[in-house]
Formats: structure tokens, C-alpha cells, sequence
């Protein structure tokens, strides 16, 4: 088998030659503002050993990865019926759009999916009490870090640009489908989008996925060995919005993807891998971040199936 | 572990008290006629043992499992320029729909919603002299019964209501992305859909798909390693039309089904799993065939995430 | 020519008898509360003469007819540059879709939808400082009648429900379409809707439209000659929803329709005519008010092309 | 009133100076290979006289203007049973969808898009037992040319190229909405597309449309008062594809354009309008043409509201 250590350091080479490919997220200023050549990857392994390289201490907005989060913290709470809320289904469809939630009558495609997501907070936010608090003292224990926090710039930019979230989340009410305040909602969904963590944060974060559903921060059980092949069934199908498909042809891992830069992938019992650079292809994927996905599945021979 | 022979009996006993609650595809008057009340299940391991149970000499039509291989004997011929032809996306759609054809300028989303395979059999025919017979030579190889043949009455009846498929090869054919005659592409899919076996032939005819790519019928490589990889992960995340999400999320396997009642399921490096029966639910997916591919996922504790 | 007095008198007999055929607009509480059998119609000639028959002094909610006031207040301050906000092509779609626009990067289609209704709201929100005191006291002078006002029970539950439109607003502001608070402009739009007059009132009120552009009550210029023209045309393309064809075809004159139960029709430089009975047919156009139309312009030989 | 002819005059010059303004259709071989610098109208008054200016005898393929002559002859045998065939209303996408055809059972929005004309066709041609002979019969006689015949290279090239509308055709028949073969009716609706006329003969083929029904060369009923007042509202809201609505706007006529170049517009009672000039715009309507038919609205002072 491969050397993980010298592969890393491969792969950063490699995917610096990819700079200048893609484009940092500008739908809201904070996030253009990012410096845009940056790279980082970290791998943790199920027996404890993290591998890096980059830029690995250097924190970045998770984003749409906080979905993951959201869905495991709803599904601790209303297992089974919270699919009462939300689909299973790929969406076939760009990620904020409308059109599928008014078709299909308020049920969003899937949790991963900004409408999905924002109904999976909506279901949290009728079962915690406080959740903003609950959600960053999950992710502090998850990390290892309990400095972790939320960057407010970024928070207070997505909240005063969340026009087409808030359109979701509305069309949603209309159908019965949203049961808080759409601002309260959408407050806590921005700040969840803003936590800021490194690469190996974010792997500790999420390392009961490979781990079926124990966190190797912890060693708790955080979700239930069923739930946890669920959720990577979902995020297999779904995690990249409409790059799904491809994502699984090429790289053939659970994942999900953020507009920061990150992504995050699984290989069941093997590794949590998390890589991070902010320039994205169109489809809101990071360039660099694919390609080191598909090195590392590449030389580690990873082939679920 | 537990043992296959006795655990097939039990999901047999099982899925016989879900009779009557589907209905047998009733789209063409030849596929209506089918008795609905039937089961039959196969699980072929990758050494070699079959167990059965119920039906399993019955044959009845595979209809859209024959798109797996159409795919394979194209990418054989096409390797990765047949994406040229043809997304590796979700739908999000029905199985038969045109709106996204229409949206996005004659590319279907997979192979295998009908747009998309109907694309791929063109693309087959475009290279093969014989397409027929070549189709028909394969699965008597890759079954191991040189007797297999497509059943005449119900091929004349698609192809007699052909006309949504029809529709969609113009539709292609309008936008530059269909070279043959449409009535001579036509006339073979619907052919290759009505394709009899029973569940043991089918399951050694896409044995490759649990062997790595390696028939175990002929013991030769049928597609490279990567290539099955990369199709068990299109199955995995576009098998079942629009239940492939709920397919994934609670069975967890790259799985095709057909309206003729069949789903082939794979687990990967242990079992090809083939289970029929006629009745389908909403989605043209078989009610006991899922049901049993449930029960021994579920009792065979496998959980691929 | 027919009798004027005695078709009306005709016309409301005929229409009693589609009493139960429709179902009172039940998407607000208190709409839904409104006595079903009523009926009502009012002629209003160029000359001056006025003609009613049924309910005539029962004032009922004006619901959409109030778009084509709100239209006219915004294009007597925009002219032609207010169709930079909003199309002027029919929809082909529901009242209130937000799939076309979507598609359409948050340009309603048309001034009657309610998307083109709530960015016209916006745009006279942006250049009349108290536009909920202008818009009462335009009607209260083209009605003749100082008391009108809005029904504060049903403005408040058409705003307590206003999620759909809310949705349609947050849309348009996410595409910049959209410049005022959208619920300050929502506040303001469930108020015209709520505006309540009688037959009578309402003809009068929009007596401009058959007369050039000139108010039969103030008998001044409401809006220029041309400009009531063009607005006539948009009333005949798209002023009943997705039933506006129909309505040409059948009655083939420029009309709006509210789900109060009023029809407003317009015969150039002949006659007002408005009609009210709350029971709706699918489409949300009233079952009696339909009927007694198309046997006005019937008896009337009323053929504008 | 402005005197007619020197109106023709100066709308001429005021045309010419579009030219290069739009491209000419170039779906089909045979219609790119027209001279695109030519303009041509003709107005017929309901009194008989006749007013040209440019080139008014050259004659051009008369394309979707054949739309108006097949729907009034299926009416004519069909009469209001004709709409369960298709529909009545503006259809809010482009001429050749078939997006809304699915949605909406494969029943066409009206007569004038390209799905809804390809129904009336097939209705046509179940009811007449020579169609084309019929329709070519049916224009001699209207147009009062008895030489009036397509152009065998056009039909062709648009037969050749006929996917799209081979793919509607399907799609209808999918749905039991299309009784005939497919090819032997698109090749009928090519020869009528392809029918050759001048401004002239056009006019007084559709001179029925301001006159009551009647056609002023034959004299005779050609549809009754009532279908005709129908079919000219139809033209109103529909006539122009998802360009009708501003049509209406700008114009305010029922009216019906071709890709060839031509529009015909009617003012009821007064005056049948042809124009012609090949080059069109992103809609597919006349740039010319919708300008000459604009300045003469304006000057002529004709508001049917």
C-alpha cells in the first residue's frame, strides 16, 4: 500500500498547478474577500494517525458542510420522521433552487440541498431549545477545540444576503413545511455556515463517518451504526448537489462539499479525508480540492465497490 | 454470519405476505398479462455457490436491467468519450420524462433513464455490425445458456407503443446527439428489454459486477476494474430511476430494477443478488423484490458505508 | 339592439341557477367565511347611464382587480420604463409560480400574476411616500364614494398567510428586482386587495378603461389614451390567469378577475362591467360571473374583432 | 385620416433602415439561402382597395402563417369539439417546447405553437381525405391564384430536418393524442409551410379575418361570424409565440407571424395587414415587420381598445 505521508505531499504539489482554474464564491463579499491559492489536506485514519499537508492550521468557513452536522443533530432527535420533512432523493437540480420545492409541494429533494437544509434546521431549531449554543458546543466536542466559533463577518454578510434562502424557506411555510420564524432560522443557518475550522478540526469534527457512527474524538457514539451507513448513502447520492453523479464515478467515496473550499470525504472504516482550497469549478466545487480526491482514491486503490 | 439457503426461505415466506399490495406494469398489454403473484430469488456469491428460492426457474423479462449491459458493452467499445453522449447525473425525473432532455439540449442525465440508454444503444450501434446478435451472443456467454433469447410477443408490443421513446430519440436526433435511424435503434432496445431469464441466469450475467469486473460464467474481464467501479457507483446513485435515493438509503447496494419485476443487486467482492417479482409500486419498482432486499441486507448485516 | 335592464334582470336568473357549481376562495380564513349565493352585476355606459341587477349595494373584497389600479398608479409615474421590472407576456402558469420566476431571473411575466403585482407594489412604493393614503384616495375619487376602505379583518389574515408572496418577494430581491421591505410592501398590498366596494363603485372606479383613459366620475385623465390602450391589450393577454384564452375566446374582451368574485370587462368606449358572485371554478374565476359575460356579450352581440 | 399610400411610402424608407438589424431563419438549409435585405406590405381594405409598396410581388414561403389556414379548416369540421385537441391559451415558452406538451398530458397550449398546429393537422387529416390537395384547392380560391403551389426544396429541407416536430408528434401520440402517422403528417405540414405567396395574395387569402368570416375573393363564408371574432382572439393572445404580449402592447392587433418573414395583422372590420421582410429577431418575428406594422398603428390611429 501506498505511503500516506508522501502522497500528501505529492498531491499538494500536483494541485498547485491547478491555481488559477477556478473562482473564489463571491455571492456575498465576505467570502470573496479570501486569499484564493491556498491548499490543505488532512487524513484520519481509524486508528488515530492524522497525515497533513499545506496549509493545514489555517482556518475556513465550512459551509454547506455544517448540513452534515445539521441532519446528524435532527436525526438524533426524530430518526425515521424527520423524512417526513425531507426527501432522499438526488435533486437533479442546482442547490437554491425553487423550482422542484413548489413542484413537489414544499418537500425539499433532500437534506443537502439548501432548502433541505433549511427545513432540517427548522425541525432542530422545534427540538432544542438553544440550539446556536448546542450546535457549537457539538462541534467543539467533536473537535477537540473548544475555541471553535463562528466568524460573525461572514454570518452577518450571508444574513443580509440570504433573499433567496428566505424565498425558500417562505415557499416552504406556505406549504406547511416550515414551522419557525424564517429570520431565527435563517440566523442560526448563517452562523452555522460561518464556523471556521482547519482541515484536521474538520476531520476530527467528522470522524464518526468512517468510524461507524462513534467519534474518535469522543469515543461516543454520535449517531447509530445503521444511521451512520445511512447518512453516507446520502451523502454518496447527494453530497455534491448536482455533481453527484460525477463525484461518485470518479472518486467513488461519500462526500459533501462547501463553498469555502472544503470538502469532505469518507472511506468506511478507513479514513476521514478533508480537503480545502477556495477556488471552485461551476458548480460550486472546489477545483483543487476534487483533483486531490481523485489522486489520493487513485494511488490509496480505493474502490468501494 | 448467517446462513444464505435458510434466509432466502424466511424472505421468501415474508414477501409473499406483501401479494396484492403492487400492481404488474400494465404500459404494454403483453407485460400486462403476467401472473402477479410470483417470487423468485438469487444470490450467487464470488465463489461460485447459487442459492435460490421460490420461482427460480421461472423466466420472465428483465426490460431496464438489460441497460446495464448496453452501458457495458459501450464503454467497452467508447471508454470515456461515451459521456460525451451522456450524463453521470441523477435525474431528479421520471424515468420517461423529456422536460430535462429539453433543458439540457438533448444530453440525458444517466444511462439509465430511458433518454439516456436509448442514447447509448444508439452509440452501441454506431460501432457494432450486428448489434443484435453481438447482445444476444453476450448474454448467452456471460449467462452460461446459450438458449436465451428475447420473447417476440412482448418486443413487437413496446415497440408498438414506442412512441415516448420515440419521442425522445427525435427530440435527440434534433439536437445532434442521435446517428441512427430511430425505428432501427427502436426496434432492437425493445428488444433487448424483452430478454427472458431467470433469476440464477441473470445474476451469473452480471456476476462481473460483484467480481471486479471478472465474469464468473466465462472467468474472463468483461470491463476493467475501474470501469466496474465506476458503473457500480452509477448504479449506486442512478439505478432506480427516482427511488434510488430510498434505495440507497435503506438498502445500501448498487442495485437496476425493471418493470418486469427483477432488481439486481450488488455487494460488492460477495454477492450478486437477483430477486423478481411482478408487483410494482408507484416508481416501477418491484414491492417484494425490495422488501427482500431489505430483509437481507438487513440479516446479512451489510452496511458497504 | 337588446334592452339593456331587462338582460340584466335575464342574466341574473341564469346565473342563480349555477349556484353550488363553484367553491368560495378558502386560502385566508376570512375570505372563506363569505355567503356562497350571491350575485351581482353592474353596466356602466360611456354615456353615463348605470345598470344593475342583483346585490348591487353588497360590497364585497376587490381582491386582484386592485393590480390593475396599482398598474396604472405605476405607469402614470414609470411610463415605459416600468416594464423593465416586469414583462408583459402572458404566463402560461398559476397565479402565484415561482418556477417561471425563477427561469426568468426574477422578471415576473406580468403585471397580474402576483409576482408582477408585488414588483409593481415596489416600484410605487419607491416614488409615492404614503402609497396606502394615495391608493385610498385615488379610489375614493374614481369611485365617487369617500368611505371606501379596506377590510382590516381580511388584510390581516391575507398578511398572516402572505408566506407564497413572501417567497415571491425574497425571490425578486435575491435577482435586485425587489427594492422596498418586503413585508412594508406586502403590509401594503394585502391592504388594496382588502379594499371593498360594491358593483357599482368598482365600475366606476375603473370607468377609464372604457373611456380613453378618462374617469367618468372626476372626468379627467386617469391615464393617457395610449396608455389605456396598451393597458386594455394586457387586460385581454393575461388579465384571468392561465384562463385568459379561454376568456378571449369566449367573451373576447379585456377583463380582470379577483378571487373575491368579481369580473371587471371592458367594452372600448361602450361600457363597465362588472360582475361578482363568490362561488370560483378551478382557476380561481367566478362560476356565475363567467356565465353572465359570455351572455352579455352574446346578447349583446358584443364582437370586438 | 393619413391617406394610405404615402403612409406605405414613408414606412418603407423607415424600414429599410433596419436592415441588418435580425438574421434570417436558419434552422433549414433552403430558408438561410434568402436575400435578407427585402421588404414588402400590403394593406387590403374591407372595401377592396389594395395599397402595396416594395417588393409586393416576390413571393416567400408563408410558414407559420399556415397555422391560421389549417385551424380554420379543421374548425370548420370540427367546430368546438376541435378543443379538446388542444388549447386555448398563450403558452409563456418557446414556439417548439415540449417541457409544458408533458406536463400537460400531450395536449398542446393553442392551435399556433408548433405542437397545437401539428394536432390540428392530424385532426385535419382524419376528416379530409386529400388533405394537401385540399389546402392547396382552398388557398388558389382564397388567394385568387390559382398558380399559388409550395416549394418543393423548402418542404423537403424541413422535412429532412424535422426531429423536433417529429418529437412532438410522438410525444401526442404517446398520450393517444395523435391519430395519424407521423411522417405522413409532418410531411403535409411542411408543404403547407412551404406554400409561396406575395403580400398581396396573402392578404387576400386571410381577408376573411376582418371581414365578418367572409373572404373578400370568393365572397362566400369562409368561417362563421362567430368562429372568426373567436379565432381573431386567439391570434391576439397567442399569434405572436411568447412575443404576443408585447405584440399586443406595441400593436394591438390580432395577429400571426411566420419565420419566413411575414406578419399578418387584422383590424377588424377595416383592413387586412401584411408585411414582409426576412430578417427576424430572438422571438422569430419580422424586425421590419413588427416596425412597419407599429408606425402604421400609430399613424392610422388604430385602437381596437
Amino acid at each position: 500500500m501506498t505511503e500516506i505521508a508522501p502522497l500528501l505531499s505529492h498531491i499538494n504539489t500536483q494541485c498547485q498547478l491547478l491555481f488559477g482554474q477556478g473562482n473564489v464564491a463571491n455571492y456575498i463579499p465576505e467570502l470573496a474577500k479570501i486569499k484564493p491559492q491556498q491548499f490543505a489536506m488532512a487524513v484520519l485514519t481509524v486508528d488515530g494517525e492524522t497525515y497533513t499537508t499545506g496549509d493545514a492550521k489555517t482556518r475556513f468557513s465550512i459551509q454547506s458542510i455544517s448540513k452534515v452536522l445539521t441532519l446528524s443533530l435532527a436525526l438524533q432527535r426524530y430518526g425515521e420522521s424527520l423524512w417526513q420533512r425531507v426527501g432522499k432523493e438526488p435533486s437533479g437540480t442546482a442547490f437554491n433552487s425553487l423550482i422542484q420545492l413548489e413542484m413537489e409541494n414544499g418537500v425539499p429533494r433532500n437534506p443537502f440541498i439548501n432548502a433541505g437544509a433549511l427545513a432540517v434546521c427548522d425541525a432542530l431549531q422545534s427540538r432544542v431549545s438553544a440550539p446556536l449554543h448546542h450546535y457549537l458546543e457539538t462541534v467543539r466536542q467533536l473537535s477537540g477545540n473548544s475555541k471553535i466559533n463562528f466568524n460573525k463577518a461572514v454570518s452577518r454578510s450571508e444574513f443580509k444576503h440570504r433573499f433567496r434562502n428566505a424565498a425558500m424557506a417562505n415557499l416552504m411555510k406556505s406549504f406547511d413545511n416550515f414551522d419557525n420564524d424564517v429570520d431565527a432560522v435563517l440566523s442560526n443557518y448563517c452562523k452555522y455556515c460561518a464556523i471556521e475550522m482547519n482541515v484536521v478540526e474538520l476531520a476530527k469534527t467528522f470522524s464518526f463517518l468512517a468510524n461507524k457512527g462513534v467519534s474518535q474524538t469522543t469515543k461516543e457514539t454520535f449517531i447509530s451504526r445503521k444511521q451512520n451507513s445511512q447518512l453516507n448513502s446520502l451523502l454518496f447520492t447527494s453530497g455534491l448537489y448536482d455533481a453527484a453523479g460525477d463525484f461518485a464515478y470518479r472518486i467513488g467515496m461519500p462526500g459533501k462539499s462547501g463553498v469555502g473550499g472544503a470538502i469532505l470525504a469518507v472511506v468506511p472504516e478507513r479514513y476521514t479525508v478533508v480537503v480545502w482550497s477556495p477556488e471552485l469549478n461551476q458548480y460550486g466545487n472546489s477545483v483543487a480540492g476534487l483533483h486531490a480526491l481523485e489522486l489520493f482514491a487513485k494511488e490509496m486503490e480505493i474502490q468501494l465497490f
